[in-house]
Formats: C-alpha cells, sequence, structure tokens
C-alpha cells in the first residue's frame, strides 16, 4: 500500500484516515505498488484458510493489528443439482452464509476494524441495514473496543438480538439507512469513531476483494466467466472487480475477462435501473420497499462507479421481487441445502432470470455470491403452510405423510 | 472400517443396516483394523479443509458416496479475552456455529446421509430437538434424497423455518424428544428410511470424533487438557473421546490424557446428575425443562456410556441454570465475538462454575466445544431491554448515547 489516491482527480494522500478528496470532494481508494509486489501462486498455498492469506494485497502495515475472527476463505460450492434445474452445466455457489457473523460483510468489517486499532482509535461504529452490525459488533468485541452501530428502526428483529449480543450499542433510527448512514458520519467526526464504511470506507472495502481472490484459487487459478453480485451501495461489486484487476495485474490468473452482473431487488434497484436505462448516472431511491432488507440502500454510495464497472466487464443488471426472492431461497436450499436471507439469494433469483431471458449461454462458468445467511430473516421466509401441523405421536399418523 | 461390534458382547456383525446387538442388544460400534492404517501427521495437510480429509477414519468405502456440504474444519479460536475474564491461561473455542448449517450435527449427518447413499436407501430421517433436523435436511437436499423430520412440536421457530425450507418434511409431534425419537425408529422399519441416529447411527457417531482430530491437529498435534461438551444424548461426548484414543492409537498423538468434562442444563441433567452422584446408571427425565431447547433429551441414548467415559477420563459433570446460560451467551459473544446458542454455550457456562469450585487449574489447556448458533433461538437471548429504543436522527440524540 503506497497511498490513498481520489478516484476522480488522482490527488493521493497518506494513508490515515481520509476518505473524500480534499479538491474534487471524490472518494478515496487505497493504491498499492504492484511492481514492488512479488506474489506467485504457491505464496498462499500454506496460509491460513481466511481472508488474511492475502494480506500483502489487504491495507493492514503491522501484523499486529490484524482483528481476525476467521472470516473468508468460505466454500466455493459446485451446484450440479441446481444446475441442471436452471439449464447449466458449470454453476458454483460462493457460500458466504458461514463466515463468523454469517454474512459476507465480515470481510470488510474484520478489515477496517483491523486499521481502526492500526490507527490507534479507541472506538468504531458503522451504520447498517444489519448485517453490517453484527461484523463490526463481533470485530469490536474481539478487538475489545467499543462499538456503536446505527440501524433503521425496521430491520429483522434476529439482526438486532446478535448485534447487541456481541455488547454493541445500537442506536435505531426513525428512518432509513440513508438517514443512520448520515448520522453515523456525523457522530464519526464528533465523538472521533472509527466509522467502518465511513471514514474507514477506503480500508474496509479492500476487505471484499477477497470474494474475487478466493474464487479464482479456488477454481484452480481460472477465474469464472461471469459473477453474480447482491448489490447495495455497490462497494461489493466495485470490489470484486478490483480483486480480479489486480490477480491478472500480478499475473496470478492469465487474464481477466470476468462479466460482473449487479442483482438488485425491486422497490430498491437505483444502480440496476440506471443500467437498463442507459444511464451513467444514479437516481437515489426515497423509500426503498423489499424484502430484501440488507440491500435497502436507497442513495447507493458507489453506485456510479458500480454501473461503470458492470458496462465495462460486459455484465448485466436485473431486479427480482419478493416472490421470486422467497422462490430462489427455497430453490437454493433444496437443491444445493444452502440457506440465505432474500439479500443474500438474489444473486441465485437474478441468474435464474437472466437464463430466462437468454443472456447466460449454457456453457458459462457462473459463480453466484450468496452473502448473507438465512437464520438472519426467518419471517420473510416463512410463507403460508411453512409451519407444520401438530400431530400424536402415532405411528398410523404417517400414513398420511410419508408417502412411499 | 473391518465390522459392526457390540459395545456390549464384542459380537461383530457386517457393515450393513444393523444398529443393535442380536444377541444382547448392546448398541453397535464401527471398529477398524488401525494395524493396516498407514496414516501420519503428513497424510493429512493438504486435504481439504472439511471433515473428510480423515476420510480413513470414517465408514464410507467409495468415495463417490460423500456428500459433502463442508461439515468440519471450523475455527479454533484463542480465547484471551474471555480466558482473562474468567482467569485462565489458555482457553480456546471450537466454534462449531459456522458449519454449513450452524450447528455440530452437520459433522455425523454428512456421514450418515453419505452412508445412506452408500447402502442404496431412497430416502432419510431423524428425530431432532432442531439442529440434527437442518442438518438431515440440508445434506439430503445435496444428495436429492427425500427428508423426514420428526420434532418435539415447541422448538424455536428458526430451527422449523429452516429444516423445511431445504426441502424436508416436518413431523411435528404433540410430546417430547423422546416420543418423536420412538416415531422416527417405527418409520424407519415401516417405511425403510434411512434413520440416521437410528438405524444409520453407528456411522452417524463416528462423524463426531472429528471433533476431536481437528483440536489435536488445530493445536499442532498435541491434545488439549481437558475438554468441556455440551450433552444431550452423550453420542457427542463419546466419539470425542473415541477421537482423542484413535489419535493416540494411531500414533498422531504422543499421549492422551485428555479429561472431559459433560456440560447439561438444569432441567434436563440426567447425565451430570448420575456423574455427581456417583451412579453408573442414568434415570431418565420425563419431561426436559430448559432454555437449552437442543440438549431437551429426557432418555439419553449413550447416557451411561457418556459416564462411563467421563469418569475415566478424569473429568467433572457440572449443571447450570437458564440464567447462567444467557450470562454465557452474552460473555463468550461480547469477548470473542462468537455467537451462540444456549445449548451451543453451556460448556462456557459450565467452565466458569468449575473454575469457581476451583476444579480447573488456571494453567490447563481447556478447550470448549461450542456446538450451535445464537441465531436459531434468538428468543432465548433476548432478554427484557436488549429492544433498543427508537430515536430520532438528529446528533443531538446521541449525547445521552455516547459518553466518550
Amino acid at each position: 500500500m503506497i497511498a490513498l489516491q481520489c478516484r476522480e482527480c488522482q490527488r493521493q494522500y497518506p494513508t490515515d484516515l481520509s476518505y473524500v478528496c480534499e479538491e474534487c470532494f471524490g472518494p478515496l481508494d487505497v493504491v498499492y505498488d504492484y511492481s514492488k509486489l512479488v506474489v506467485k501462486r504457491e505464496t498462499f498455498e500454506d496460509r491460513p484458510k481466511n481472508l488474511w492469506r492475502y494480506h500483502e494485497l489487504l491495507p493492514i502495515e503491522d501484523k499486529n493489528s490484524i482483528v481476525d475472527l476467521g472470516a473468508g476463505y468460505t466454500p466455493l460450492h459446485r451446484a450440479d443439482r441446481l444446475a441442471k434445474r436452471l439449464g447449466l452445466q458449470n454453476l458454483f455457489i460462493k457460500n458466504d452464509t458461514v463466515n463468523p457473523t454469517y454474512s459476507f460483510k465480515d470481510r470488510p468489517a474484520s478489515v477496517a476494524v483491523s486499521k481502526a486499532r492500526e490507527l490507534g482509535l479507541s472506538a468504531v461504529g458503522s451504520p447498517s441495514t444489519g448485517n453490517l452490525a453484527s461484523a463490526t459488533a463481533a470485530h469490536a468485541a474481539r478487538a475489545g473496543l467499543p462499538c456503536y452501530v446505527f440501524i433503521p428502526f425496521d430491520i429483522e428483529p434476529a439482526k438486532v438480538v446478535q448485534a447487541s449480543t456481541y455488547g454493541a450499542e445500537i442506536i435505531a433510527i426513525n428512518g432509513t439507512y440513508d438517514d443512520a448512514n448520515k448520522l453515523a458520519s456525523q457522530a464519526g467526526e464528533l465523538y472521533n469513531l472509527g466509522i467502518v464504511n465511513g471514514n474507514i470506507r477506503p480500508y474496509y472495502v479492500e476487505g471484499s476483494k477477497t470474494l474475487a481472490f478466493e474464487v479464482c484459487e479456488q477454481l484452480g487459478w481460472i477465474p469464472p466467466d461471469h459473477v453474480i453480485v447482491p448489490t447495495g451501495s455497490g462497494a461489493l461489486l466495485c470490489a470484486i472487480r478490483k480483486g480480479f484487476y489486480e490477480f491478472e495485474r500480478l499475473g496470478l490468473i492469465k487474464s481477466n475477462e470476468v462479466k460482473i452482473s449487479s442483482a438488485q431487488p425491486v422497490g430498491c434497484s437505483p444502480i440496476v435501473d440506471a443500467l437498463q436505462q442507459g444511464r451513467t448516472s444514479v437516481t437515489p431511491v426515497e423509500r426503498p420497499q423489499t424484502l430484501a432488507k440488507s440491500l435497502a440502500i436507497g442513495d447507493p454510495g458507489d453506485g456510479e462507479f458500480a454501473v461503470k464497472n458492470v458496462r465495462e466487464s460486459g455484465g448485466f443488471g436485473e431486479k427480482v421481487n419478493d416472490e421470486e426472492l422467497r422462490q430462489a431461497i427455497h430453490l437454493l436450499a433444496s437443491t444445493e441445502g444452502i440457506f440465505a436471507e432474500p439479500g443474500g439469494v438474489v444473486s441465485v433469483a437474478v441468474l435464474s432470470k437472466l437464463i430466462d431471458a437468454g443472456r447466460i449461454d449454457p456453457d458459462e462458468l457462473v459463480v453466484c455470491y450468496v452473502t448473507g445467511n438465512g437464520l438472519k430473516t426467518p419471517e420473510a421466509i416463512s410463507i403460508e403452510g411453512i409451519q407444520p401441523a401438530v400431530v400424536e405421536p402415532k405411528l398410523e399418523v404417517l400414513a398420511q405423510i410419508i408417502r412411499r
């Protein structure tokens, strides 16, 4: 890591707590001196099976700063039964439901809380639609730092219980995620908090790159043809593209022609709408309404950059409604044994829709990122009739149930 | 694997669907010819990071039968902050909350469903207090086999939603786990179902041994001094002891003097009661009543064998009440960032009690097995006051919340 650099005007800054360009107010990104980085495929072989195996490409200087709960290196699951159902040959699920706090957010949170420790901050926090709240809180607990999370009042109860059990102070806002985000940002400044996706954001997003690194390594150092990414703020999608770029730049993969598609829910699809309408600008959604609450970010911070990345990669944007999300949850669980939340499975729902529209070649090697756990949202999954009738413990009742 | 062998009279049987000795009605165990097994520490090094890395010691003949969702090789988490709080030097948490269906039950379920496939069975099932239901259902989904799970009517809602989402048929019994167990066993016979913890039980329990194997390997091939095991049927505890024995027998660890302690909840502690009262026989609990519903097994199948194993190893039995379970959940989450259910964290609660009673030396290397995920039981964790007050998104409200 050599500097922070403005995404718009390229001005460079030291690697401290800056996150916005003083000149043009563009966002800052971490840049590395790739020419000095000597890594080979073998470099990673005997490393721990978590995201820190790629530490040369993560923005932490001192290994003693690392706050690790074991995030990353989650299973890349060959999904033959699902593939057959959808008419594909080579489908994989990247199962990030088994991270330490059960969503992909453990990746950026692990990096950001490590950075907070490295920068000597005495407390951390985050605005969150739910998953980041627990990821931040758990890593803060592991680091022994106080943690403040800012959530919209109406997120799923299990997510609130989880985050507060790690000891975080929960600040439930009478408003949307965007309101929570604004308040967290102000609180960061006033109370000198490290806001993981605010003033620590340049470092934070680097954690999500590892979702590209791992897929390449797990496929035997061959990148997929097409990946489908659940999209809220757009940060994950951009980070994944950067990951593929870096692996190519370092010679770890031969070429990078990965199509990256963005998956959003109807009810909060500002990035997909821009893609489908041929716009470069993203129009915020004022009142997101979707079952996929973890993606209910109306004013996506990396929206326009995400649109650009999808277009450049040759991917698509597609959106699905609540019913399609519920169906995808059941389809993925019943074919592959992976239990996801609506926001985590939107990639699978969109894949199905892209296939129906003839936009996926049956031979393409496709990876769906599945980013959050179904136990976080049982009320979203439990549709009419899922609660079983109670029967007496008598053999004769089974004749109606077991028909074989 | 050479045979199934009666634990009581040592009579041997072929490795098919037998599980009870025809002579003496003793339970059958899998036996291996250790003298023919050539494995070294290096044998396992480049293997996949899941329980199948130990396939020589698992009862599946044909690797093509394996049904793998990535169970096992979960993090062994050095718990320095928790250790300090408790006054220990060397404490580790074996975090089985991050298995594919979020409990340790994925281990035996993966082995049992693999065996069902190897034996050519066309459907599987299990009685369950909740966690095994999902573990069986998910592995059945992965294998494309129909699945029937038998649960007491009053288990936690998230567990029911999860298991049914994998596509399992849920049979909710107006009765206890013991009633569900009996009915499942009869159904297995009548409908030719592979009941993973019934007629496939000898193979099933082998999966749990890997919790001993992994701890040894993760500690650099040195066994811990003391392990604490959440105990329901007793099968897990017995399997863990067998695991340590086998690793010593094969020369993978130098000696096996691991103390094994049993942790149960007040309200269902038949094994701990036998241990504390110096009995060899276990008195069933007719109506279990505990927050730790996953351990509410009143008539434990391996109860007496578990009592024997604890005594022989030099370990203890201890029980904790609901309030101590809730406190342990918060303690583990807020010090180490691990979120567990009551039945999963009973080991940590018991550790605390054993330390208070002076039964643990501060220098002992202790491993607590944490076997199930907190997201499965949010209602058990959510105590008065955990739901935060909703505030307006205004900076001034924070003065009351962020006191720094």
